[in-house]
């Protein structure tokens, strides 16, 4: 689902800052001749994604390499679980290990957290969603990663959707005004999101015609508030803060999206590693 | 220190993902003659790193923007540490906002996780250093954190270091072929680093002539017989699994190096935003 | 209101392309200190767009040569506008001149056509918009022309809006599941447009929740009460094969939007040259 | 004839900057396995180029598309000839199609001018070139689309070929100082063509030893007699406002080139579409 | 002379090569604020070329070093001539150092062994001139430096001149069925250029309208048989394996141009060093 | 052993500056369908290296070639030894000509003038290494033509060893100081070489802890004193005007490497020319 010329692109970045002009290790010790056979295999409990990357990476090493992918993206990973199996030249095998490793370990790790996010909320309809709190230079993959672990995406970029903050209030005059510059100068099919941080301003972005409203570091009682609000007028998202222990409550509270920023700015990377057979 | 290129380049890339064909709510919403002014402002304890490209961030979105750098990267930060300030035409600074701050959480995220390792240690002797897990296309950045948190920096990448895994042992032959094949081809400014589980390869390493040997995975009692054997021969590095309750006995066992690739495959972003005056 | 770096790239494929190697006329034939004074100059009634641009090719080409811009994008030029004025040395005058004009000419026409239009729908309350037919690689330039002349931008990609064609409903089973299928996994602050060429799917289309309803190739009075169908419900864009003796009629049929390929992807350049002083 | 990777790099700016993240539409809506079958088709009468481009871009978006050419470039269309069928997963059909139709509707649209000039001038041995007046990032396409519609390319660019024009002459001190200079430092593979505007300036030129001279907005009978002077002695081009009411007597006035800039400055699109089957 | 983005380019992939992640040694043995001066010297006798390129090294380095240039390209040297001053942080004279060296001392290579050639031929009337036998990635500097030896430039690559050779000839049929070919084919500012290795090809070559004959691997006396037989016919190109010792004959036998690709394709590079003050 | 990419990187920027927007002669005199086969044959005595990047071009260039390779890179080569067959379109083989010699005849040059001095020092114990002063943009290149020649490789760049030389010492205060900053700052992997010019110099070195010591432009009495010093302390490099006449002695004189600028900044293009059969 991932287009390849992107994974291609920054793997050839990765691989560059790697690998560079040479492997001197392997070169110097590994004879040419030697084949190997090793396994991608999980070391911890998680949520598998980018998986595919793996190909990608050792299509750039040296084609030779053959990739067997075991376990789709989004699949559920123990410990032990076989992910992926390569073979081919060891030089290149060992080549390669180092940054197919990165990106699966990095993503496994947001998808991985992603999942916890949403089997916490389960049954409740809110769909658990990313920002734009990535690490540069690998937004497409991590937004990717957060749909394999079941989240939705939220808007990719500045350029993608309207999320009026309160800077961009203040600098208009109010939000009426705000919004109604979003209507006139943006694209016909980007909707307009208004933060708010008080029912006042929920109810002024009701009034202005907003479509969706951030309910942005509300407490509980006020965002129950803000979502009765907002029914079958706007759609709500909760924002600000969201940890495991507070999120299935909030989404109780009937918001329609709760975004997470954590879901892709403090990554723990799911341990995974090359096992030679 | 680091070099404006290298910076500018994943800079422009992370602008190219974030604000691709323009910041459409800041567009609409904020009149173009607005000027603003703003605080980049710290909300948690920690170390900052990567300050200056703050900078250069601002510099490719829109020239007029003046930023000044109000504490230098290695500084501590407490909530509310003004780190640095920003000003000039409002609709840029909201739009180079989120970068600058993708950027500077995750930079000081890995400083202030290293300064933490290396204040554990500080009075043994040994140093802190990091490892080539770090996210794809961010690893000169990454290095950098390290240092700003009082780290050292292992080797770059595959090519500024030689250090003979056990799979490169297994396919040399043994540790002395794979040493030797090593000493014969690679540059005569490369160390050579051997890794070692178990004292009979500390041992092997040794009268293989290895400049450096890593002891993997060993408890602390076995590296401290290692240590012993090694002293005046080869510089130690300990390697794997280690953590902040873990790694001051782990000095006090002598060692010279601590590697620790959490340092930067696992980031808590730090915590600071751009708040506006 | 472009972005820099977006003319900068482009320019520098113009300029690529044009100069490669060097203007060998120039350089063989025009003394190395010869300086001249040169003036861009309107030739035909239009409107301007790309002013910025001549800047921008001669800070590539040498960066001794000054611009003057005299008139924004924008303003309405009649034979003898002067446009822009350029001083420094000869050789570079020449050197750039045709990588400017062929920019300023291209998108000057499409800021024409557009006016054209604009002015004939005047004070019905839609809006001319332009579609994805742009020339490849010229897309960013030419949906800002399209402004300048006074449109509006439809989307800009695939990326950023959501427009169900035919084929979208035929592999999707029917308007309602594909409308579904889009909210479900777009992103939330995306609207979804739906292209009908009939009442019934017109009526489909508002009963699976179309934010917008494209009103593709019908007659006047279809599009009239379609118009009447959506008003309050839905958008309307009317689309296919409009022309200037034709647009007003349906702009008062009631249209929210009016979409016109032609405005860019036949374009004719406006009559612009360099007349040296 | 056309390289490929001069074809594959503009193909892959247009789809970055159509497609760029994903085609969210044909995402959301269109199931994965879904297959589709559909065909290129003429709408209007013309002359095909570009053809080649379609497979290129669904490599790009997709190998396991295929593209079958059913016409070759520089063939006449009728509305209805059927120029490629594709088939292969829908969704891919459907990303792709606005990035494939925008190319071929562009260089058709110059073949079909460019022809309609070639048959107007038909037997009077007079061939109709083309200029440096192409949008700015497709010269070779647009040079290449003037081949197909039966025309002769002029220069590529500045670096291969001298063409003197007035304000070189002036720069220079006169026509001959100019062709002496271009002959001493342009090298020995590249002809010297002057522009004149006069009859004197023709004889000058003659006298200088220009290869070619250009007849530059003279009217017929000026150019009869310039052709007169420079036959045996110089080729002739004429250029200049020169449309396809005054092609043909232009021609039969001798000249040996007559060049169009509209050929590729002012483009109309040839009505091509892709339907499904 | 030189286009400044086409060096840049070229110094900057000579920097990544050089430099990439950085200096080691300056950044750990050089204090960050030790400034420097030094200059470059000749070691040598020659001609210099390349001199401008020093400056754009250092501002990509670090524009905070001044760059003062002594002596313009063309140049005669000798040891000791000071040829540019550099003054800044020590560090980054440093690290620029080898790069700036690499260039001028290559590029001073090739004006040197021009500038021989060129004094060797001079009163003869006859043109020393370059091939495409140049270093991959360095032409357009290898072009310059012959010009700035006083030699003078064949045709820059395969798109800007036509040169028939043997094997040409032989697919064509003949020389004179080629030589149509490549005027109804080719722009018609392009001359037409054929290689003969006997006195028949020269007749040939003149019979079908060749502007330029190369005489190919000709002794002297039928050089000189050749020349006469083209005067006024057509410009005579020497060629093949001419060395310091036989050049001047070759000039006497009134050949026009004189091509020798050792001039570029195997270059002794002058010795140039950074002296510090 | 190369790296494919770095390879394909280089070859296509050579076609891009050779080849461009098309071979004119070829396309206008060589008929399309027209086949050939031709032999890249050596002319003269040497040593072959990159005759792998024959086969890089012609894949770039058209995929319908073939290209055999009948030679290994490090092969003697003597006049009439054929290197690699091709066969394919008789245009593409002309157009991919000139690049693949270009690459050929100077790695091979590089390659025959290592394998002279290797040979010299046969049974010596010393190591012909390179230096960082190579053709800009020909790093990785060059340095693998050393490796077929026999010779070994010094540093890659400035990034991979701690080279200390006189301006370093300097700007530290010293040996001892440059060399403990060089040893606390630098990775751990990466080894000290300091240069010396004098036997005070090189007991400072070896008295700071210096792993190898450049003796830079001794004279052959104090080479041998100063390996006698260093003798079981630090490995031994010779330096600075070394030839082929010299080259001997110095080696008997017991240093470990000898470098030498000459291998790769003045380079001899072996004559090796592509035959059609």
């Amino acid at each position: 689902m991932l287009q390849l010329t992107e994974i291609d692109r920054v793997v050839a970045l990765a691989l560059a800052e790697d690998v560079g002009l040479g492997d001197v290790t392997s070169l110097a010790t590994v004879p040419e001749q030697e084949q190997g056979r090793a396994v991608f295999l999980a070391k911890a409990t998680g949520v598998l994604a980018g998986v595919s990357i793996i190909g990608r990476v050792y299509t750039q090493v040296d084609p030779r390499v053959t990739v067997e992918v075991l376990v789709e993206d989004g699949a559920r990973l123990t410990p032990g679980t076989r992910v992926a199996a390569v073979q081919g030249p060891a030089r290149s095998l060992l080549t390669g290990e180092r940054v197919a490793l990165n990106f699966v370990q990095h993503l496994s790790g947001i998808a991985t957290r992603t999942a916890r996010f949403v089997d916490l909320v389960q049954g409740t309809g809110a769909r658990i969603v990313d920002t734009r709190k990535t690490v540069p230079g690998l937004r497409a993959l991590a937004k990717y990663a957060v749909r394999a672990g079941g989240g939705t995406n939220h808007r990719f970029a500045l350029y993608d959707g309207i999320l009026i903050k309160d800077n961009h209030i203040r600098a208009s005059g109010g939000i009426r005004p705000a919004v109604e510059r979003a209507r006139a100068h943006a694209g016909h099919l980007l909707r307009v999101e208004v933060e708010a941080e008080t029912l006042e301003q929920v109810q002024e972005a009701l009034d202005a015609g907003a479509d969706v409203v951030m309910l942005d570091n509300m407490d509980l009682e006020t965002r129950r508030q803000a979502v009765a609000m907002c029914r079958g007028r706007a759609l709500t998202e909760a924002s600000g803060g969201i940890e495991e222990d507070t999120v299935r409550a909030i989404a109780e509270a009937g918001v329609d999206l709760i975004s997470i920023g954590a879901l892709t700015h403090s990554v723990t990377a799911l341990d995974i590693s090359l096992d030679w057979e």
